[in-house]
């Protein structure tokens, strides 16, 4: 029943793109859903995505539009003259149109909106790109349905009706006061089922109404709408008036985003990177994790030529160094990873830091006993009891200690505001590395006297 | 203006459930919203717990039910009796009610469905009990709006406004033949301005309508919303007959939970797990990773065992070991999370292997000889130039190798349709481990002759 875009498609469709063949287009790709023209034209070359994208009704451009890939978005745009960007925009929702305008250079944004002929519309756009992107301000959209308190349902419906071409989605009704305070919510299906004379201050909830302000992160903004379950949540200013709304799809996009972040900090790149970022910026960015781990390399170095007598005397305590620093690396990202998650989830409060760590030792403990077990059978099959002896000891110790500061770094870099799950990352394992490599060198001396 | 939980509040609003002051808690929390409601309630012991629930309003206590913490709720049901589990779900949503059902023994469902009093609502979660939890009838709900296609909209006005008390949030109206086939769906926007005696055939939208069947997976439930933008989707069975919707705010729970695998197969977490699991389900689940960790270890010391002589001759050998195998396992993470998270996005298609593989091995190539040509640096100033040169040259080969590998393996796995994310665990690191020590070495011995 869905659309699914293969291959086969693709080549015949750009045959019909090449023949002008209109109808056949018609047919096959103007019929289909927007978001699977958006996917289309996603893999088109530009002159064959104009010609696509300007045999489609103009409203359902805007949601093309709005679906493409960014840069294929951008490649598409910046072919466009000032005047075709324009109209483009006209047809957008107030925070799509801010968004897509924002990335233009300061020149072009004024060429674009000299030529666009809604000034409202455009008014609205200029007042968005005042916010910071990362704010409400800056995800809120400027169509939402609002009715005044002292209204009835008739007067609400005539005045609803004039707000309703620019509004596509509606969820809910904000009601202001005659000065534009937000004062509540109304839902559409309260409205539908009311009598033509009920005032909508009969009507609507004003108790335990959530909006959000112009000022408050869009992390602030996530975790509100997912507290408390919104589709769409009022924005005011800082005079409680209403300025816009933002409506939960936004904010998907967002959450998804962070939970990127928490991957790319784990897996030791420091900074969201577009897939198609020049080699220098993906280079650089990378470069402090790296380095880093090498100082945590030279260090571990240190540390070993510290031990250069017992390794002159017994060669095979060199064999195991990789195993030590591998295992330490491994629990102690295991046992950071847990915490940092609990941490994302929002169990920040209430000091649970010791039930915690008590169980991440007992988890070391145990897979620290049979771990060391398990190494000591193998050395011991191959004939050397004494040196499996003194790894398996020191892989025991490793493990636990790993554990313990994979528990607590996490937690302290929290307590002091720094993002925890830089801990998961290349920070963690370079640590256990060096205490790791300490601890096997000094058990190895211990035991071979 | 939002409700901030405290120690404080806590503090207080324990003292006042001891004396059993109605009065303050009505003012102080009941007033509140039932998210806010929930999180203080996830706070208390069970008594307490209890205690608060009981004088919140029956349709708020199903709200604040929902929002409650999995372990809480779970403690908080066991300690009701058959009959007062039944009254909770008689005033949940039919998808929340069988998702707490479906978690007690077959026995205890039997007996709260037998104390139900409406005979509908139990109808419909025990049919919702017959799906597997992961597929659209597991997450879909059974109430919703729907119209028949020859009604006109007085007529739909009267019936839908008995399905209204059912239905607790409603984005749109499902449009239905007599026999109840799926046919478009109306937005209630369009519902409120239309006049009395059109037709819902005249109004409705039957073009590209997007609905799931009861057993598609949650991933591909999930994929559709976000891909067409959807707060609602409608779930229909194998003769498109129209059983239930599927509402965002329960995919993006989904979607949330999706992004935390992901972080936990980086990590090294082979299956998502409860904070409050068992200690030995938790070392059980790790040790699969950490046995694959110390597998690569026992290869490594193998590796190295191969050039023991080198070591005897030069022990100063061993002292970079640490440094070959981090940088490595380092680079490797780095470029392999970058392919998994481009996979997850859905790059899927249209074979961008070389185009991947170029870019992660110019981005090696540039750290590595910027990483390399630091580290022969710091040897020489340190006067040991050979054994510089031997690091350095061999510490850019295993950059580059690993940038290699680590771009390769996930693109492997995904094309035998296993699951890439695997690939940035412990898995790449240990590889890379084995590969970097006999690169290491053979370097030294090729240089130091």
């Amino acid at each position: 029943m869905r659309f699914e875009l293969t291959h086969e498609f693709l080549d015949v469709l750009r045959l019909k793109v090449a023949e002008q063949d209109v109808s056949w287009i018609q047919e096959h790709v103007l019929e289909l859903h927007y978001a699977d023209i958006a996917e289309i034209i996603d893999k088109l070359n530009n002159d064959e995505a104009k010609f696509i994208y300007f045999l489609v009704e103009e409203d359902v451009q805007a949601d093309i539009l709005m679906e493409l890939d960014e840069d294929i978005r951008d490649r598409f745009l910046s072919s466009l003259s000032s005047k075709e960007i324009a109209d483009q925009l006209e047809n957008l929702a107030s925070d799509d149109a801010a968004d897509i305008l924002g990335e233009l250079s300061d020149d072009k944004i004024q060429e674009v909106i000299s030529h666009m002929e809604d000034d409202e519309a455009a008014e609205d756009i200029v007042d968005l790109l005042n916010y910071d992107e990362d704010t409400a301000g800056g995800l809120m959209q400027k169509e939402f349905f609002q009715a005044e308190v002292d209204w009835n349902v008739t007067r609400a419906l005539v005045e609803l009706r004039k707000q309703a071409e620019d509004v596509e989605k509606v969820y809910n009704i904000f009601v202001v006061s005659e000065g534009n305070q937000l004062l509540g919510v109304l839902s559409l299906k309260r409205l539908l089922f009311a009598s033509a004379n009920t005032k909508i201050a009969n009507l609507y909830q004003s108790k335990n109404i959530i909006s959000v302000k112009t000022s408050d992160s869009a992390e602030e903004v996530a975790k509100v709408m997912e507290k408390y379950d919104l589709v769409s949540v009022p924005v005011v200013d800082y005079q409680n008036k209403l300025v816009g709304r933002i409506t939960l799809d936004d904010v998907v996009d967002y959450i998804k985003e962070e939970a990127d972040k928490d991957f790319q900090l784990a897996t030791g790149i420091s900074d969201p990177v577009e897939p198609d970022a020049s080699i220098w910026k993906i280079s650089y960015l990378r470069l402090p994790w790296l380095i880093i781990g090498m100082m945590g390399g030279i260090l571990g170095a240190k540390v070993i030529s510290g031990f250069e007598d017992s390794i002159t005397r017994i060669p095979a305590l060199a064999f195991f160094i990789p195993l030590i620093t591998a295992m330490g690396g491994n629990v102690g990202v295991q046992s950071s990873a847990i915490v940092v998650q609990s941490l994302a989830r929002g169990d920040k409060d209430l000091g649970k830091i010791r039930p915690k760590l008590i169980r991440e030792a007992s988890v070391a403990l145990l897979n620290g006993v049979l771990l060391a077990s398990l190494i000591f059978g193998i050395a011991y099959i191959f004939e050397n009891a004494q040196l499996g002896f003194v790894v398996s000891i020191s892989l025991f110790t490793v493990i636990f200690f790993a554990a313990i500061f994979g528990t607590l770094i996490p937690l302290l870099l929290n307590k002091y505001k720094i993002d925890p799950a830089l801990a998961t990352g290349p920070f963690i394992t370079t640590l256990n590395d060096v205490i790791g490599l300490f601890i096997y060198f000094s058990v190895g001396l211990l035991l071979y006297g």
